[in-house]
């Protein structure tokens, strides 16, 4: 490929930790640019160093200051940090972009501090391949502490937050049942528990709710005796995130001694693999210059065909070679 | 397979409208019950006379009271009504889930209207897939209008609401920063515009942010010229219902006459082969007793494959014909 020079070039820099050069394949990434899979690929072979957080929570839940909080009080202990932020936005919410990037501007000016925020668009998916391809990125350019914000809704995030090796799932006082409803699913996957904004006079309810819900639902998110903890904070207050840190570093060793973590690199390479093909998949639906899937399309439309059937004779036809994007090396 | 008859005995009854066998073909398309696909294939060349509208807002925006006065006014005009309401929830929520059903409740009694909530469990996917067949049945049975009421964040979600004839996305006032970030990406996809508790006194506020948001990112939701109209709604007072009925039926027509109508049906098919063919892939990764997954998976941990290439790899191998649950049935 004429292209692909320039980001293999770039790989040297990122080891060495370089930002901007960090910032440049997160890009290509993003715009999903099939020249940069070289390059990523020999930054895989780099990885697998940095303990990756996983920080969720509903809209209004208060993560995006709990994570500044939280790079700012693990700086303090020497590790350097790399923040992952991801928007289910797109061109609308630029407004809303620009506001969290601001937030978490405090941070910057302190090279031992990497900060992103990754948007995609709804059509052309890949919000978790490209958010873990950065994540290697900031793994391999040497960073301790990843920590990955998500809003935690959806399939995307919910693959995105199980690929972390440490997920932390944040409450807040004050929201709606609608909103409180939506993180059900992701209190099943928590390694940590956070009540924020604990300086409210409504937080002890928050508190006692969570409480009841993880008693109803109580059961170990693993089979090597991890018991979620419960963790208040107050950002405000500035109460709380060392605790918060401890109890991640806790969980750190826990999967360590305990085998877990050969359970979770299994997991997230399976979560890699999977939203990689599924990618792959939907290229070739969104290209329409795909013969095959025009033709399938097609019988699907005027009912020759139901969308199940038409599924299965699309998978076996994958075998011919088609990708999303040319990067066709194969062992 | 043993088990085949049962599900194939109750697509008869479907076809007649009959609601419990609806309501367990229903259930076992949750379930993924491998044994109801010969039916489903069956009832999907009943399909396609249904209008199906998709109803996505943030949470707390009032979908699901807009939902039910939504269906109520539209049983006045003498058509049925099918409702399908997602939930983004797991057995932690079961509170939440009841609560809507509840809600939904003052509906059932009139055999015009027929009511279902799907949860989903965040692992296993297939929340699209299962949808999209939920309202074939509904479809087949004859309902004229079929209300798919989704929170609207997410991939999976984008997909389902895309899926839709006509997208309904719901504002509404005093809703968080975050909260309204959300739709932002749901708003290019829609084709009418709904601001609810219009009888509060920050709803003006929200209608001209909502106008202001949408002039900022103007352009057409189809190449047919329809203009997306801006309708308030109060369900309190019981206003607006009847010009958000119209304006769908205004929809409808515009999509009949224009050829988007077309256009659509190839974006369903799309996206419901699109989403079939990766639960097929899900199920692989998840069943783990699949070989090449096991041995291409290994390679990525030990990092002698990068997610990428070893996802390439996976899909050269489909054609070997394994599938998530046996229905190899091919033309």
């Amino acid at each position: 490929m004429v292209t692909a020079k320039p980001s293999l070039e770039l790989v040297a820099e990122v080891l060495n930790g370089h930002p901007r050069s960090i910032s440049r394949l997160i890009s290509r990434v993003e715009a999903r640019d099939p020249e940069c899979r070289p390059a990523l690929a020999q930054i895989y072979e780099h990885t697998g160093r940095a303990h990756l957080i996983g920080i969720t929570g509903v809209p209004g839940s208060g993560k995006s200051t709990l994570v500044r909080e939280l790079a700012l009080a693990a700086r303090k202990t020497d590790r350097t940090i790399g923040i992952i932020a991801i928007d289910p936005s797109s061109p609308f919410s630029g407004g809303a972009i620009l506001g969290d990037r601001i937030r978490m501007n405090e941070l910057t000016g302190d090279p031992g501090i990497f900060i992103r925020s990754m948007a995609t668009r709804g059509a052309l998916g890949g919000l978790a391949r490209a958010s873990m391809d950065a994540v290697d990125l900031l793994d391999a350019a040497g960073f301790d502490m990843i920590l990955l914000e998500t809003v935690g809704v959806g399939q995307d995030e919910v693959d995105i937050v199980q690929a972390a090796h440490t997920t932390v799932v944040v409450s807040a006082p004050g929201l709606g049942d609608d909103v409180q409803a939506m993180k059900a699913g992701l209190l099943e996957i928590s390694d940590i528990h956070v009540v924020s904004k604990c300086d409210r006079a409504d937080a002890n309810k928050t508190i006692i709710d969570l409480k009841a819900m993880l008693s109803l639902g109580l059961r170990m998110n693993s089979t090597t005796g991890w018991q979620p903890p419960v963790v208040r904070t107050s950002a405000e207050a500035k109460e709380g995130i060392d605790e918060l840190l401890a109890a991640i570093d806790r969980h750190r060793e826990h999967l360590q001694h305990s085998g877990e973590l050969a359970q979770r690199r299994r997991r997230t390479a399976e979560m890699r693999m999977l939203k990689t093909a599924e990618d792959i998949l939907r290229a070739r639906f969104i290209s329409r210059d795909d013969d095959i899937v025009v033709d399938l399309v097609e019988r699907v439309i005027t009912r020759a065909l139901d969308p199940y059937t038409a599924a299965l004779n699309l998978l076996a036809t994958l075998d011919e070679g088609k990708s999303d994007d040319g990067g066709k090396k194969r062992p």
